[in-house]
């Protein structure tokens, strides 16, 4: 044998790591202590970084202290602050102690589980957590491993389609053979997400056979209204239509009896996401799909290679979730979803709390859950670009942060109410704000 | 208004948090001081886990001790320790202290950087951090941000993959139309990645149409050979085609100068990846592609979505990182590259000393890097069994763990050296264990 490294290199020194891990959390709750201080939409102008720091990686290594003092003066500031209890933007993307925790045990472990026999706990966690998660939301039981279907946790929403509509459109070729992939045709309404068209383009769907269904306002992103499952769950059985119902945002509310109206159908469907950061306080990055079938996913998505057989496998008595995602590699994304479920089992009562708010303006879109999508009352001549100034308006000040939408040619702002430490003052205080700037915006009109 | 929560449910609570966090370090600690002492490969059986947990989520909140307890009891020992010193299979995926420390803070601050206002750190930092990792690697110029090129951190090298093949169909497809996608041909080796395999049916290339060249004892994942990029790119000027270099696991070596002639002829590239996990310790998931031209992944995977709308991306100021990626949401993962960058500059120098190892029984390929693929030198009658039984039993020890591979029909064993905690004496240990266990199986045949 020749010689090895024999160095004081250790880039993995747990006794130094047991000093450090004080320091970053420390650095954190000084984040959080001043998270309300920080405009929530960051202020800085494109390039603003390239302007504080080196553009080489630096010769000598520096310590953590000299590294998050550079977090603290030059990378907060370019934050948008997602956890910012002024966020109402987009939809959040929560985070929470046990998902802080999972993630850190995660980075710690720092295991792969593409197969079975690579980490067998973290394809079986998964498989269990995905189980808990299902009964939660009151799934059909048909979704879950136990009834011969089952669930993974994919890094995103985007994910899940783009695997989802392969595995459909493998099924439909199966049929057709193919060289029909050119005429294979995809419908969707135009508020339908923009992550539907994208994956349609990436797995070889023509983009001229993507049909636009005109809508009056229902949606799902933009207004947060809900498609009508059951009847859509018919076309699909008498089309033979794979059907997948993504609830990103809105899937949470499944957990809550009083919500089921809008799941109404769903054991009609092949496939079913949502995404727990946005609502189960699960932290970036974790989407949960469902399939009632996993054969046609399986089959679009499996590899077969020499350097991963293995007894397990080839006996056919695991999951092998490569064979269930885009990616070979993954994280051990579970153990975070065990602990959030596990310390937070009390967020369905939370629900219920936070749906109870009144409209002021004019509410565009009948409010479903948390989220209200409101506007100026038009004027003569129209209020696009009044509500546009108003949105602008609001978010310079830094003193909260929504988004906007345009549902049948409004342009309407998106109010979406849900990050983890927003309360009541946060809510009156970002309507304080939209008054305040509507006041400057409607006087200014009327000159 | 109507009533919002009030309540006593706080999922984000960073005086908790500072109390929680001591005792995950203190978990992890144990953890690592414990390491060597687990099987490597994991002894448990399939369902193992299903029997130890209930298989429903708890009805009220437990403690994190609890929860640690029984990632004690019931995960670790189904865990397949990534991390051991003794783990010399498939790839590394490495941790290391700043890794580590840079997802604990990515998971804390919890942002969402799709495009560059939704938090304008996490892009900026991004792109620094890609040309200064360019540099590092001495990629060619173009490839870098500050020369017309740039890159992108995926979650893993199937998404660049899958990424690079779509720009290149869609180049392809602006030229023959739409319905020629049934006409494209993919060539790869009999040796290549088995994800290219996989993203070439995800975008919707015919399967029939991926043609496999056979190949000598050349190769990439299984036995460490680097296809000549010179002469592959000269092929690929002259017919037009988009040539992607995958170095997911050697492409750290291209920090080091002495391995430059691995390298020679990527600047005829248009894309090019690598896998910091693997050897430059960046911890699960990151993935970084850089493309020469950013213009075709763009026009692949952008979105124009009303609601993510901004003056910085109309303008187009900013790089949008959703258009870059399969997904739109993304973890703000720069950070932990970036800590890396700044803690570990020592790694270069390390690369040398990692790759000076003797080979004893057959060794098939010539080594390169560090992986080593040897077998037991073949007797009347073929060897393969002799050998995958040697796997077997140096493997079911949990002394140390490994994996194999096929070329030209012959079995062998894969040792792959370059666990962030592997020193000498691990190394010797595995020799010992393969000795052991050879003796055994040699004098079985024997008799």
């Amino acid at each position: 044998m020749g010689s090895l490294p024999v160095s004081t290199f250790k880039p993995l020194d747990i006794k130094a790591l047991l000093e450090e891990i004080p320091v970053m959390a420390a650095f954190i709750a000084d984040y959080y202590k001043d998270i309300e201080t920080y405009p929530v939409r960051s202020k800085v102008e494109p390039g603003y970084l390239h302007r504080l720091l080196p553009d080489s990686s630096p010769r000598f290594p520096e310590p953590l202290t000299t590294i998050l003092n550079d977090v603290r003066n030059d990378i907060l500031p370019g934050l948008t602050h997602w956890q910012s209890p002024n966020f109402f933007a987009y939809f959040q993307a929560n985070a929470s102690n046990p998902g802080i925790l999972g993630e850190m045990l995660c980075a710690a472990l720092n295991v792969v589980g593409f197969n079975w026999i690579s980490s067998p706990a973290a394809t079986e966690l998964e498989t269990l957590v995905m189980d808990w998660m299902a009964k939660f939301l009151h799934l059909p039981r048909e979704f879950t491993f136990a009834s011969g279907g089952g669930g993974v946790i994919h890094s995103s929403t985007c994910e899940a389609v783009v695997c989802t509509m392969a595995a459909a459109r493998d099924t439909a070729l199966a049929r057709i053979g193919f060289e029909g992939i050119t005429r294979l045709v995809i419908y969707a309404s135009d508020q339908t997400h923009f992550t539907f068209q994208k994956a349609s383009k990436l797995v070889g769907i023509p983009p001229a056979n993507f049909r636009v269904i005109a809508t009056s306002a229902v949606g799902t992103t933009a207004v947060g209204a809900v498609d009508p499952l059951a009847p859509l769950g018919e076309l699909a059985r008498e089309y033979g239509v794979w059907l997948h119902v993504d609830a990103a945002y809105a899937g949470a509310c499944a957990a809550c009896v009083e919500y089921g109206q809008y799941f109404e159908g769903l054991d009609r469907a092949d496939s079913f996401s949502t995404n727990p950061p946005k609502w189960l306080l699960s932290n970036m990055d974790c989407c949960c799909l469902w399939v009632k079938n996993p054969s046609p996913l399986v089959s679009s998505l499996c590899t077969d290679a020499e350097i991963l057989k293995n007894d397990a496998s080839e006996a056919k008595r695991v999951v092998d979730y490569k064979d269930w995602q885009i990616s070979l590699s993954r994280r051990f994304r579970a153990l975070k979803l065990w602990l959030v479920m596990r310390s937070d089992v009390e967020m369905a009562e939370q629900f219920e709390r936070m749906v109870g708010m009144d409209e002021r303006f004019e509410v565009v879109a009948p409010r479903r859950f948390a989220l209200v999508c409101f506007r100026l009352r038009p004027k003569k001549g129209g209020s696009c670009e009044m509500n546009r100034k108003l949105l602008e308006a609001v978010n310079a000040s830094g003193r909260a942060f929504m988004t906007h939408a345009v549902v049948e040619g409004k342009y309407v702002l998106r109010m979406a109410i849900g990050a983890t430490l927003t309360e009541e003052r946060h809510v009156l205080g970002a309507w304080k704000v939209i008054q305040e700037m509507a006041d400057g915006i409607i006087s200014e009109d009327d000159q």
